[in-house]
């Protein structure tokens, strides 16, 4: 499917809803067929859902046709069946088509015309807004849903009963962003769902699982009269791996994906090295807002529609570039470069044939720290010119290293270089 | 000695000069003599001294009276002599008293009148200004030291020769501060140095060693343009801990010490749980500027005073307040609540007999990371009445953890709460 309304030579601004043909759910793959063709230069409005609206089907899903045909699980019919990396036949675990390994709901992907390996695609983040909600009951306002689930940092640390437990958080924002914060509207424990095909889960192991709110125990009154910044942004943007064929959607690496890094918002332009033809670019895990670690596991997951800007830096041209050697997913905001680093680089590469299970029980983040040193010191040397002194000195006195998230399995540390240092550089 | 100018029944503003006998260089001790004791509520200026001054004394010490005394070092005389919470007798390493098991010149420690253990100690940071260059060549000039040292993070991960080495660069700062940021003046690889006593230092393994400038290698152009923003703050403020007699000044830990947060400036407010009786307070460690992580192993070091007022919080009035149940370092700035999360919250405790030696080869981001969580969890819970679950689900979607140290043996995670979340709170 192509909605380019493309003329030869001129830029063109594409529009891309999130409808089944446009998604793929929980996992990246060299082998998608893509769903746009773009040119370098070309603008692409995209929609992306939350894999957690139907935590609050009333307030996420309802009314919404976008997001009603997507989520369509009944019976005897499942719009999307695929959730996951895993295998279609569900025989490993029961959970179902793809097992849920991956969750994610990625629109894309996106083929990037004479994109080829080695390359560096640049996306510009122009415009993000959360996606309204269609129920009139809700009219005016966005909702997320925020998981604190079996993933999280918390979860085998809980100082109060019943331990332990997933407990969901429904939040509230302004759709049309006069109000910059968001508010929690109840929250409830989950309890097991059995899904439309009679499967029960007893955690959150499967994405999308239609959640009975006659099961549920709504606690409304919480966090009164605390409002959460939001951030809206995007955790997943990603570019196909050339590694494997199927590629879980939870641990990121070099190709970007998972990032979760909520710095990924408006005005934001990231870079991605290009591992297979076309580039492959898919988008998904809106977030409202994220704190740096996101440490139960989720942020606030609410659907983003975002307008982006694709640009192709093909390799012959990288050199004496800040995109040079590019080989992690690299942030520029106004104000800022940002590294990312994770506790294996490139994960798929690193861990041998069981790299999609070992990721899940070798990170740390001392490894994440170990590599969002080594990038920025690379960044530094290789953008700036700096010797490798100058950068190691200049990280100590003025590079801001943070934790990105402990949930994600490839667990992250960035590294935040405040352009202002180069102010004075008349070089 | 007692600088103290006061009257019974006021406020009193008190002088703290560094000088030999206001200094404790490298530990922190339950049994030194005070060297001031002061009411709740009193001003105290305090002189800080960076322990790195020596690297180069033209700039750092030549001039300044005070630094003269404190580092004076002849073959025959050591002013101060004790350096590090090691033996005297320098039987293990040789390398001096103490032993350099600790580094930080420390003015104090300060006796607060009626501090008792289970109270908390307030300090408020009210002024932080460089101290100037006495050497009429850079009149007008303050100066900083980075050391690029063994201990850093990156010492073992070098990409060029040659491998290992030690760096210093000198920095250069408007002692005015009319200027908001510093520059590089020189470096030169660290050579090994024979002190005035006759002991090799092959690397930086003894505090306020004279480095021969004949035998170093400036290297001047460096880092040309780069303008370091300042960020002027004590490294190394601390309470006496009453787990042992000497404690190295490097690990930090319950009682504060050695928590290198940049944060900790100018208009900063820190909270310390007090361990004995009078609390015995200490300042060093002055920087001018950090990154989070303090990568290479120091700050530009950078001799600083500050203007603090110190208030007492009896144990009996903290039910209800922030301060409850307090057992970490908390900082308080105009717009954020900081915890402080170690890799060992009291590593003196939880460590045994050996837990100064152990401390440097058990530290770990992912420890320091639980810690954080944990102490953000009883803030958010304590302070402002959260259950667990809103706690929780506030910390993922608002806070933001980020990496303090990697180089002071109890590596430390730290996590920010912007007070703006509770604007709305009209109970």
């Amino acid at each position: 499917m192509n909605l380019s309304t493309s003329m030869d030579g001129q830029l063109n601004h594409h529009l891309l809803p999130a409808t089944p043909e446009t998604v793929h759910w929980g996992f990246f793959s060299r082998s998608l067929k893509p769903v746009l063709s773009v040119a370098s230069g070309d603008f692409v409005t995209i929609e992306t859902l939350t894999h957690h609206a139907y935590d609050d089907h009333a307030r996420m899903i309802q009314g919404d046709t976008g997001a009603e045909s997507v989520f369509r699980w009944t019976k005897d019919e499942k719009a999307v069946d695929r959730r996951g990396a895993g295998p279609l036949d569900a025989s490993i675990h029961g959970r179902g088509a793809g097992e849920g390994f991956g969750v994610h709901i990625c629109t894309g992907p996106i083929f990037v015309r004479d994109a080829e390996p080695g390359d560096v695609l640049e996306v510009r983040i122009l415009d993000v807004r959360p996606r309204p909600c269609r129920n009139p009951a809700f009219s005016g306002r966005a909702f997320g849903s925020n998981a604190a689930a079996w993933w999280g940092f918390h979860y085998n640390d809980l100082l109060t009963e019943p331990k332990p437990r997933e407990v969901i958080t429904i939040y509230e924002i302004d759709a049309a962003q006069s109000q910059n914060w968001a508010r929690a509207v109840y929250n409830y424990r989950w309890v097991p769902q059995t899904d439309p095909f009679g499967v029960t889960h007893r955690v959150i192991d499967y994405p999308g699982v239609p959640v009975d709110h006659a099961l549920v125990e709504k606690k409304h009154g919480i966090l009164n009269g605390v409002r959460i910044p939001i951030r809206p942004h995007f955790g997943v943007m990603a570019l196909a791996p050339k590694e494997a064929e199927f590629v879980d959607s939870v641990p990121p690496g070099y190709f970007g994906g998972n990032v979760d890094n909520w710095r990924i918002g408006k005005g934001a332009v990231m870079y991605y090295p290009i591992a297979v033809p076309g580039a492959l670019f898919s988008v998904g895990d809106p977030h409202a807002s994220q704190g740096d670690s996101e440490l139960c596991g989720t942020a606030i997951e609410c659907s983003l529609t975002g307008t982006f800007q694709l640009a192709l830096h093909k390799q012959h041209h990288l050199a004496g570039t800040p995109l040079a050697g590019l080989d992690y997913p690299l942030l520029e905001t106004s104000d800022e470069w940002v590294v990312h680093g994770f506790s294996f680089a490139n994960y798929l590469a690193e861990l041998g044939n069981n790299a999609q299970t070992e990721i899940f029980v070798r990170s740390s983040l001392d490894a994440a720290m170990r590599d969002a040193f080594r990038k920025m010191r690379h960044f530094l040397m290789a953008t700036k010119g700096l010797t490798e002194d100058e950068a190691i000195s200049l990280m100590s006195v003025a590079v801001d290293f943070g934790v990105t998230q402990v949930v994600d399995a490839n667990w992250g540390v960035h590294a935040i270089l405040k352009k202002a240092i180069f102010a004075g550089d008349t070089r």
